[in-house]
């Protein structure tokens, strides 16, 4: 069976894509008007000007604790000639707030005050008229403009909207959404939950993700439920969605091109269609169309696609309908550790992560795969690399759009090198110490993290580099690596490094001599990760050259990654440590047992931060939890192992 | 009657108070755990680390639509040597997403195949295995760390956590609040809504405001019923709230010193007090204690200084209670355009409206009063005075915390000088034509805003300065006051001044001889502002000296406050607008038709915001709603006078 295919329409840049859209709806804002209590108004965008019907306060007041007078009868108090008045009489005791008495002016503050018990009261100095005195409208006159027509109510205009008499307001209805995830696929979570996960299946998380992106855009959102890859039901769908007054439809899967993409003809039989495909990545096999003049957007499935699609389109969309008014997002420069490469004739939002390191914020590029969520995640921030940019220079400065706030990013700790699994315990150990420092890992191995300190793009580097030579760990290659650098190395752990092989090894493997055998995979990991240094030095001892292995040339990042590689059955075995195995629940043939150190240039090591990290290294909870791990010794761990 | 008078416990500073505050619960977060749908999770802090349970994709999964196939068929695939597929043998038909059919481990997309109808598909290149493959666990591994206990669930975070078969998670409760609002004078406004409003009363919008920012900071709150000023039932209320398990009370006013403040004794009685009075204006009269172990403030009740109490200090202790993090707000280095006096020996939290002029931001202060929300309202940002200073200087850059995002305030257009109600239209107006531009008028009177044009801190000013030597408007002036300044002068409107009297005139007025009369009060203006100019100019050419004018230094700032002293019966009679008379329902002789314009220098006057601008007041739209509040003419509404 070969597949029928849909073709884009001409593919559009994310501007001519913008235009398309909102040309289509001249008139903004679009939202119908309600009236609701100004109380509940927080948020919500006024479509007519809300104008006081009250004067606050509405009558004069007193300002101050103290005695109400009229001014005149304090002309010439001076303290050698101090006039003495008569509570009840000529003065009033008065509280703040209090409604000036008929008659007076002006309010004398307790503290200026001799209080001469039955005799009356005894002032030293002269008030001029009103003084201490809140005049009737002084904050608010009936009658007056509080907030214009487009205002966003906020906190404090309930405040003046109260005060001023407006009880209720005007305000644009919030749009209502809804989401139709389709896809033979997916299942939903409560599904899941019980039954559990077959392979093919994907637990659908798009439409629970875009219903709290329309919430931060002010609207409201109605799930439809999973649908097929059926023409006939999906368009029945999206007919009901009309029917029942939906202001936008969000068609999640089926915008593409493949056979079973049904969002084009849905769209095509019951409106029109205006964009298909627009010139990102992620996020190229958008659909946007209307039907009975009412937005539909085809979304892809990709995760991070459908967050792309989004927030470039449909968001920006319902801001515009509610006529709300949303800040760009905060942006700052910062410089990539390494060249980011883009193709040309695509605008590509490269997620990173950011760290600030020497006062310069650092930017290394997580994976491109828009079927990742963790690359967003994971991301403090998104560089927009423009469709005529074939990439970006390393350590050039470029601006990024900041996914967490500048300051929560100046409190991380950026580590960058070899991955352990413990990293992520110490990662979570650390915001039990301290609410404010957060910790960064990018898994690039133990050499490109010691390149990473020579770049001065991390504040630290986790390390396990075996010297052949003398059996001892980095400080070779520290002292050939980093000649200029004077660093702290405190040990992290002790680890197990074996093979992990598939639970109960049916291939019977007994130690790295076996995987010359036909019938097997390696899986082996990226040239400069510690645990390719120690298979390398291994396979030399042992005589065996490495194209005696099959899957030499097949890498992966992290230990994680081997493991996963190992239970998928896409590899027989993989070096890698204990930890991994255990995580997994595969079986473990132990190799070797080494040092895994934090390496931590002088300038680093007594910020607060990382003194922060090392006490958290240091408690007994850490250890625990990292013995708990199975496969490490804490008998080191926060030793200074070198200075 | 004396009254009875509280004393504050040693006042504190801010930093001082905080540390007080926050010592008392030193294990933070303090919430209690509660286990939630991961879906439902966004803004919740999470209480334990989340690690996934499932991979992500949990299966081998298409990358491409194409066919799968076991890369080791496609090896030796040239152009010149192609190799036939044979679907359903060696080669397998999969959309992107589809699970890899069992022995193929890549996938060659569709677009470089040579379909051959019945006879199989041709490929010219060979593929290595994993090719255009999604491998098992590559976006998540099940027993990978998603995020460490702490992380503030995001839109983004519901996706990784649904992904990775984390579907609940344990989060920290939000606290609950529990507002007292206390005070006789107050009124819930359903009852002003229904009956109206008498002298004395004051609308409770306190605890609407303050449930706003408990919301805003992640709390729920209750509201109590209104108390009056009552030792025991506002005690009851209290230790009803500790019943209920409460996690926070605020009893907002009584927190003062005075005879009827009672959240001292009360907090005293039920448990302990740990702070009274902080040296910050305002907001001064705080108060801190602990009853049950549970966080109490008393919040004084003027709207200013009830939310800078909340978010100096009860904001700050609800967001550590769940361990939530919030950035600070943005600052921005700000230019005041006057001096700003400030008390010495406490911080003061100056309100200022900002201005994006010539590249700088410009601050001009708001009035103070702490009585005032519109003071805040209107405000866009805040400047901290150091309790240490004494105020700071005019032209100098200081750091203002931003109460609007920068990006808005750049699109402001700031009008300095004369009042003139139109200009409430023509704020509101500008919203219909530009969802983007904003009008921002401050009112110091038509020689301050030629005196701001001077200075370089507003876009245009509103002037209507009669030359009593020729009765020419402002053209004198300009060219006295700003002889290098090149501006446009566009015509707002011409308008009726004459003399705001009482309903039904009670004493008589007929113009301004009649002010000399014993039994009146007149209002004035401020000097340098148009109308004063016109004042003193008539009161001179009457021959009647200003010291025969009762009231002649009494001043006020706007037209609208000049009549509401007329409504009040503060003042028999201002010279001001028959818009203002209007607007409250007074009486109105004229005195003399005034031309009032907008002063733009040429630099401003072609920037695209001015130009919406003068758009705007061209339109009929705006002249009729113009022409609805009477007093005015629009003749030469949108004309250039002069250029």
């Amino acid at each position: 069976m070969a597949l029928k295919r849909n073709i884009y329409l001409e593919m559009k840049s994310i501007q001519e894509a913008k235009k398309i859209i909102f040309d289509k709806f001249p008139v903004m804002p679009s939202m119908d008007i309600e009236t609701i209590a100004s109380v509940d108004a927080e948020g919500r965008v006024l479509a007519e000007p809300a104008v006081a019907s009250l004067s606050s306060p509405n009558f004069h007041a007193a300002a101050m604790d103290g005695i109400a007078v009229s001014a005149s009868v304090t002309f010439g108090a001076t303290p050698e000639t101090p006039i003495i008045l008569k509570p009840g009489v000529d003065a009033f005791w008065v509280n703040t707030g209090h409604v000036m008495p008929d008659g007076t002016n002006a309010v004398i503050m307790i503290e200026n005050l001799n209080i001469l018990d039955d005799k009356g009261v005894e002032i030293e100095a002269p008030l001029f008229p009103w003084q201490n005195v809140r005049k009737m409208g002084e904050d608010i006159v009936a009658t007056e403009l509080l907030f214009p027509r487009g205002h966003t109510v906020t906190s404090y205009s309930i405040g003046a909207l109260v005060s001023g008499g407006v009880f209720s307001v005007c305000v644009r209805k919030r749009p209502n959404v809804m989401i139709i995830p389709t896809g033979n696929e997916l299942r939903q979570w409560e599904d899941i939950d019980k039954s559990g996960m077959m392979p093919g299946d994907v637990i659908d998380s798009n439409s629970h993700v875009l219903a709290a992106l329309c919430r931060n855009n002010g609207a409201t959102s109605v799930c439809h439920t999973l649908l097929k890859d059926n023409l006939e039901t999906m368009t029945a769908a999206v007919k009901e969605a009309v029917v029942k007054g939906i202001d936008m439809i969000l068609i999640i899967g089926g915008s593409s091109a493949g056979s079973e993409d049904f969002a084009k003809p849905i769209v095509q039989a019951l409106g029109e269609i205006h964009l298909h495909g627009v010139t990102m990545m992620p996020g190229k096999p958008i659909l946007f169309g209307t039907v009975e003049g009412k937005p539909v957007f085809g979304i892809p499935g990709y995760p991070v696609s459908a967050i792309v699609a989004f927030e470039e389109f449909a968001g920006p969309l319902l801001v515009a309908m509610q006529g709300l008014y949303r800040p760009a997002r905060e942006k700052a420069m910062v410089v990539p550790g390494r060249k980011i490469a883009s193709k040309l004739g695509q605008e590509e939002f490269v997620r990173v992560k950011i760290g600030s390191v020497d006062e310069r914020l650092v930017a290394s590029q997580l994976p491109r795969a828009a079927g990742s969520i963790t690359t967003l995640t994971r991301a403090d921030g998104v560089i927009r690399i423009p469709a005529y940019s074939e990439g970006i220079q390393e350590g050039v400065a470029v601006e990024a759009e900041l996914l967490r706030p500048r300051s929560a990013i100046e409190k991380t700790i950026v580590i960058t090198g070899s991955h352990d699994n413990t990293l992520d315990v110490l990662s979570d150990q650390i915001r039990r110490n301290s609410n404010e420092v957060s910790l960064s890992s990018t898994h690039v191995g133990s050499m490109g993290g010691l390149m990473a300190i020579k770049r001065g793009t991390c504040h630290m580097a986790g390390s396990h580099l075996l010297d052949p030579e003398d059996g001892s760990y980095n400080l070779s290659y520290i002292k050939r690596y980093l000649p200029d650098e004077s660093v702290w190395v405190v040990n992290l752990v002790m680890r197990d490094q074996g093979l992990i092989v598939a639970k109960k090894n049916p291939k019977n493997i007994k130690g790295l001599e076996d995987l010359k055998a036909e019938d097997l995979t390696f899986i082996n990991r990226q040239p400069g990760s510690g645990t390719r240094v120690l298979f390398d030095y291994k396979l030399d001892s042992l005589g065996i050259p490495s194209r005696d292995i099959r899957g030499y040339s097949s890498e992966e990042y992290t230990h994680m990654s081997v493991a996963a590689a190992v239970l998928s059955g896409r590899a027989d075995a993989g070096l890698g440590i204990h930890a991994a195995a255990k995580a997994l629940d595969l079986d473990f043939i132990p190799v070797v047992t080494e040092e895994y150190d934090l390496i931590i240039p002088d300038r680093f090591f007594t910020t607060d931060k990382v003194q922060a990290l090392i006490e958290t290294i240091r408690t007994d909870a850490f250890k625990d939890r990292v013995m708990a791990l199975g496969g490490y010794g804490t008998e080191k761990t926060g030793e200074i192992m070198f200075h």
